[in-house]
């Protein structure tokens, strides 16, 4: 039993499905028609290779060569060398260009896989079966894919969509409660910025979803990439609207730098980053308090943080922020919501509007 | 005074031009158009910058930030290590989405910073300005990018187009003669495989062609641009007739790989395989002696090797050509021509006569 999505990223012959149900990663007949070739490397980091690596090896072997990746896990990790790990398996094993990569984990995993993939003999095909809540609703649907430079987050990529999307709610039983958290706070995301009667749903479903009662989470999950993909397709090469994906992520960014990555999750910076947004929005007048109350009251039942960190001045935010007094005459450009359901993208918001949220959320 | 080719890679929206004239590096005009943003990254090598960097520098740092990055010469530095120096400088100056990369070089210039172009921020712009005549000839058209692995020659790579190529003659005059001979292989050989009248025009214009005469290598580029645009254009993801590119290529390769890259440039070996492909050809009554006689002569009078190296055995060159005979049941697919301009593709050939034209070659 699944649910199926069709993504159709601008061009409609890269139209691609993403499957959600429970146990599906044990179905090897929704993997057999996106594979062309006779290989298949399985990339996957050393948290996720116990739990479920070797099941899907077992399962594909049947039918194909299947090499494996295992690389380490963690944000910093996401680099050109580790990238040269899978080129160096592929070649190795003497992989074609008929070959088939599977990220098997978390964002990490899928954005190297996905990036290696679009490179290996100037592309090949993968199939994406995130691990993380996170990577479910986030990196399913976009076509982003590459790895950190030392100088700067995602900054070596190429846009490549996968041929198939698996998501398997089952896995989500070995997530952290605290990843599962802050997959959550882009979920509420979803519904604050273009879906309220979503909104409404998550708010009246946030203990099934905590206790991951399969057909909500399946629902969460479902209504998330479908949301994120009305927006992508809208926008495929981020030159406009798809901006408005990023909300809270401007606050957010800056405290997850100012803590130094990996100390917030991002769906928790994130999540304290939104009720900034929000109280911002309810200063310019378009939310009012109320409903900044209950966005806040939704995050915490979630168990994500609503304040930012207690030490970070409403200055070093905005320096973080790339905020620049005078070079944009105190007015950057940040996404906001004109009501619950409704983001907006403003340059008309002051700096002492800025700093009054910062600190109206300590 | 210069002539435009305009190239339709697939999409029209990717029609790009080439500009082939001589001395047209020093007119500024020709670029500006295809810088969107208020960055430039020029990418060149060591032999090259001392020669028409400064000058191309002087030129565009009047209206743009320019950077430069000099690669080591040589294939062997074609890795993605190499392409790192070029992400590093880019973010060390911190180059925007909208900077323009423009690859002052050969083959390898080109391939690696058409690939950093294709990778950075997920894909930036970028402008050709081959200094070989094989780069002019071969790299200007088709969007193959990438960089070797160790284990691979160009396995990690992108389709990327330029925005424009820029083919100023008057730089072949500081290329060494052997590299000149070398691209001209690449020139005869459009005309074998598609265009008999441009193979008469070589023949008879063989001697300007190595004297530099201006109008006639102009020529002779703008006609191979056009036949490998045209086949190109015919097949744009590689699957079918854009193999007939390789007309004596696979000889070429098995060459390279025995003499070990570098010791025979890659046109002296194509020049070589066409001999070898030609005499192929005859065996299967498509050529007459006369026709293939008339090649070699033009190939000598090219300054090109038509003999394959003293010691290389029939043997070796299969094991070379991955022609495995137990495999294939003793019929690979080559490339030969039918007539001159008339190539075709085709497994029908058997092993004995592929070691007779070799034999017959020597």
């Amino acid at each position: 039993m699944y649910q199926t999505l069709h993504v159709e990223p601008g061009d409609p012959a890269r139209r691609y499905p993403i499957f959600i149900g429970e146990g599906i990663l044990a179905e090897s007949g929704l993997f057999y028609p996106f594979i062309k070739g006779r290989q298949i490397c399985l990339v996957t980091n050393h948290t996720i290779a116990p739990l479920y690596l070797e099941p899907l090896k077992a399962l594909l072997s049947a039918q194909y060569q299947v090499d494996t990746v295992i690389l380490p896990d963690g944000e910093s990790w996401k680099s050109l060398e580790t990238t040269q790990q899978i080129f160096d398996a592929l070649l190795h094993n003497k992989h074609n260009r008929t070959t088939t990569l599977i990220a098997l984990g978390g964002g990490v995993v899928g954005d190297i896989t996905g990036f290696a993939a679009a490179c290996y003999q100037r592309g090949v095909n993968f199939i994406q079966v995130p691990t993380t809540l996170l990577s479910q609703v986030d990196s399913s649907v976009g076509g982003k894919t590459g790895v950190n430079h030392p100088l700067g987050k995602n900054m070596i990529g190429a846009f490549h969509q996968p041929e198939a999307v698996i998501i398997d709610t089952a896995v989500l039983s070995t997530l952290p409660a605290r990843e599962l958290s802050a997959g959550l706070a882009e979920v509420i995301k979803y519904g604050l910025i273009g879906d309220p009667a979503f909104y409404g749903w998550i708010e009246a479903n946030i203990d099934r979803l905590l206790a991951l009662d399969s057909p909500s989470i399946a629902e969460a999950i479902f209504r998330s990439c479908d949301n994120k993909a009305r927006v992508v397709g809208e926008d495929e090469k981020e030159s406009g609207i798809r901006a408005i994906l990023n909300f809270g992520h401007t606050f957010g960014h800056a405290i997850e730098a100012a803590q130094g990555y990996g100390n917030w999750l991002h769906g928790e910076a994130v999540a304290a980053g939104m009720v900034i947004a929000a109280t911002l929005s309810s200063l310019q007048g378009w939310l009012n308090r109320e409903e900044v109350d209950r966005l806040r009251a939704l995050l915490v039942t979630a168990g994500l943080p609503v304040k930012p960190p207690a030490g970070l001045s409403v200055d070093r935010f905005l320096e973080l922020m790339s905020v620049d007094k005078k070079v944009l005459a105190g007015k950057p450009r940040l996404v906001l919501l004109q009501s619950i359901g409704q983001a907006v993208i403003t340059d008309e918001v002051s700096v002492e509007d800025i700093g009054a949220a910062i600190d109206g959320c300590r």
